[in-house]
C-alpha cells in the first residue's frame, strides 16, 4: 500500500475483545482535509455512526480517525453514546482538534457498551506513542473475524504529478448492502472540493461496496469514509471517481473473498432485466440464495436454482425468455436446457475460486453486477459460535 | 391420520429420482368435490403451478389429484409441458372424468423435463391397481428431501355430526412465503361452496405456510389445495376456517421442524409495530437472517443479531424503545441490556428444541409470529450436493 501525505497512522491496543494484538487505530490528517461518507441505513445503527453522520453535517473538515476493534457499541444505550464522547474528547484535547473534525468507528459484538476505561487508556497511550504504523499494520488493527487484512491502492496521474488513494477495509460478516461492508476507510493527497469527493464516493460505493452481499445481513455499524488531505495535485473529476471507485472496488471484492467461510468467489451479472435498478434486485435475489451459494459451494451446476432466485426476485421476468451461463459456458437459453448440454466444461469452471454466472432475462436493456461468495461449513462453524 | 370420507388413495413408482420406494400418488375424489388453492407466485413456476391455477379458474370441481415426487419438472419448456398434458389426458380417460377436474404437482430437480414415459406407465400402473394406500404412506409418497412424513387431522362437531379434516405435507427447503411450502394438500368431508373454501384457505394459508421460512427461498412449485367432498354436514364458516388453520398450521410447522438440517423449531413473535404487516416484515427479517439462525444453532443468545436483523429491515423501529426476550425472559428493554442480565436461563431455553423469540417494537400495536429453524452445517451438507 502506498503512503498517502499528510496522514499519520498509529495503532494501540485496548484488548476490548482480543488479547496479545493491535485493535485500534488512529489516523491523524492534516490541516485542511475534508471527508465525505457513506453511513449504513440501519435503524439501528451505533453511537459512533450517528457521531460520523453528525460530524458530516456540521464540518466536513477532518483531522482524526479512530476504531475501535472487537466491540461493534452498538445497540448500548445512553453508554454506548458516552464511551464514544468520552474517546472524542479525549482526542479532540489531546490533539487540539475540534471534536467534530473526529471520526470514529467501531466493529465487534452488538450489545455490549464499549468498556470507557479501556478506551480511554488506549486512547492515552496512542496519543503518548511516537511510533508510527504501516499502513500493513494499520489495517490488521482493524480487523475483527477476518483472515487477511484488506487494503488497496491505486495513483492517478495528472499534469501536476500523482495523486495517491490507498484505502483499508474489514469484513467479513454481516455483509449486504447498503452498506456492504463493515468498514472501509480511504485516504488521498487529492485536492478537492468536499461536495466533489462525497459525489465521487457516492458512485464509488454504489459500484463497490453496495454491489457485495456475503449473508444478506446488513451491520448496524457499516461505515465507509473517505479523507482529502489537499497536499497533492487537484484532479480531473471523472478521472479521480474512476480510481475511487477502483480502490473500493478492490476493497469490496477483498471483503466478499474473505466472507465468513468463503472459498469462491462469485460474480453475478444480470442482464435484459427491465431497469438496472430491477437487474439488480434479480442478481441479490440470486447472490443472496442459500441454495445458490451452497450449490456453487459443492460445485454443482444447478442452475435450477437460479431459475428458482430468479423467479422469486419479484421483478419482471418470464419463464421463456430466460438464459443462464456458468463460466461463459450457455446452460439454458430461452426457458430450457441447452440442446445437448455438457456439464465436464462448467463442473471444470466450477471447480475454481472464481465463479461467473451469467443471466439474461432477455426483456430489456437493465444491467447489473454484485459480487457473492459461497456458503459452506465454515459460515456456520464462525457463526454458530462467534461469539459465546 | 383420520380417513376422509369420499377420498380413495393409491400409490405408485415411478423412479423419477428414488428407486425402490414409492414416488407418486393418485387421490381419487368423489363426484362433487370441490377445489381451491393457493399457488406459488414466482415468475418461474412449473406448468404443474400453471396447470392448476387454469384449472380453478376453469372449473373448481376435482375428481384427481396426481403427485410426482424427485422431479419438480420446473423450468422445462414444452417438454415440460407436455409430460404434465399426457398425464391429465390419461387419468382422464382412465377415470372418465374432465381433465379440469384433474390437479398435478411435483416436486424435486429443477430444470429436467419429467420423463413422460416413467410418468405414464407409472400412471397406468395406479391406475390398474386395486391397492389402496393408507395416509401415513401416501404422505410418504411424495416426500423428497423430507426426513419424516408430515400429516395432520382434525375433528370439527357439528350438530348434524363430525366433519374430518386431514392434510399431508412435504417440505424441506427452499421453503418461504409465499408459499412456504413445496407441497401441501387437505381433504375434508364438509359440504361447503367453493368460494367459501376458497375464503377459509386464503385465511388458513396466511396464519400457517405463509409464516414460516427454512432459507428465504420461495420454490416454483409451491402449491396449497383443499378439496371438499361435500359428503359430511356443513359446517359453521368461521369454526371450519380455524380448524382448517389448525391442520394448515400443524402441517406447516411439520415442515419448519424438518427444514434441512434443522434441529430446533423457532417462534419469532414481533408486536408494537406500527402495523400488522411491518410486524411481519420486521418478523420475516429476523427469521431469514442466517446470523440469528446460526446463533440459535450455537444456542448462543446473540441478541445483538437480532438488532441488526429489525434494524436491517426497512420498517419504522427506534433503537431505544426495543425490547428482546428469549423464552419469555427479557434480555434487552428500552435499547439496552438488561440491568443485572443472568444469560443462564435464557442458555437453558436455548438448548432446547423450541425456541420462543419475542421482540417488542414499542411503536404501535401491529403484531405478527413466524415460525423458522436453526441454520447449521447440516443445510450445508445437504444443499452442497443435493442434485449431484
Amino acid at each position: 500500500m502506498d503512503a498517502v501525505p499528510g496522514v499519520t497512522l498509529k495503532t494501540g491496543r485496548a484488548e476490548y475483545a482480543y488479547q496479545g494484538r493491535d485493535d485500534v487505530l488512529l489516523a491523524t490528517l492534516v490541516d485542511g482535509t475534508v471527508a465525505a461518507g457513506v453511513l449504513t441505513q440501519s435503524a439501528t445503527r451505533s453511537p459512533e455512526v450517528d457521531w460520523c453522520r453528525g460530524a458530516l453535517q456540521a464540518d466536513q473538515s477532518a483531522r482524526a480517525l479512530w476504531v475501535n476493534a472487537g466491540n461493534s457499541n452498538a445497540f448500548t444505550g445512553s453508554r454506548g453514546a458516552q464511551a464514544t464522547r468520552g474517546i472524542v474528547q479525549l482526542l479532540s484535547d489531546g490533539l487540539a482538534v475540534g471534536e467534530q473534525q473526529i471520526y470514529l468507528a467501531s466493529t465487534g459484538v452488538i450489545g455490549v457498551p464499549l468498556p470507557q476505561d479501556k478506551a480511554n487508556a488506549a486512547v492515552q497511550a496512542v496519543l503518548g506513542s511516537d511510533a508510527e504504523a504501516t499502513w500493513q499494520s494499520a489495517a490488521a488493527a482493524i480487523g475483527t473475524t477476518d483472515t487477511f487484512s484488506k487494503g488497496a491502492s491505486r495513483s492517478l496521474e495528472t499534469t501536476d504529478g500523482p495523486i495517491t488513494i490507498t484505502g483499508i477495509a474489514k469484513g467479513s460478516g454481516m455483509i449486504a448492502p447498503d452498506m456492504a461492508t463493515m468498514l472501509a476507510f480511504v485516504f488521498t493527497d487529492a485536492k478537492i472540493a468536499q461536495k466533489d469527493l462525497q459525489a465521487a464516493l457516492r458512485v464509488a460505493a454504489d459500484n463497490s461496496f453496495n454491489a457485495i452481499t456475503v449473508d444478506s445481513d446488513t451491520s448496524t455499524s457499516d461505515t465507509l469514509l473517505v479523507f482529502a488531505t489537499q497536499q497533492g495535485p487537484s484532479p480531473d473529476l471523472a478521472a479521480f471517481t474512476d480510481a475511487l471507485t477502483a480502490v473500493c472496488h478492490d476493497l469490496a471484492l477483498q471483503v466478499v473473498r474473505d466472507g465468513e467461510g468463503a472459498q469462491k468467489l462469485i460474480e453475478v451479472r444480470v442482464g435484459g432485466a427491465v431497469s438496472d435498478a430491477s437487474a439488480k434486485t434479480v442478481a441479490l435475489a440470486i447472490a443472496n440464495s442459500p441454495l445458490v451459494k451452497t450449490a456453487i459451494a459443492g460445485e454443482d451446476a444447478n442452475w435450477g436454482r437460479v431459475v428458482m432466485a430468479v423467479g422469486k426476485a419479484g421483478e419482471p421476468a418470464e419463464r421463456d425468455k430466460l438464459s443462464i451461463a456458468f463460466g461463459g459456458i450457455a446452460v439454458a437459453q430461452n426457458g430450457v436446457c441447452v440442446e445437448g448440454y455438457d456439464e465436464a466444461p462448467v463442473a471444470a469452471h466450477l471447480a475454481g475460486s472464481e465463479i461467473f454466472l451469467d443471466v439474461d432475462l432477455g426483456l430489456g436493456a437493465g444491467l447489473a453486477v454484485v459480487w457473492t461468495c459461497d456458503l459452506t461449513h465454515g459460515y456456520i462453524s464462525i457463526n454458530a459460535d462467534y461469539r459465546s
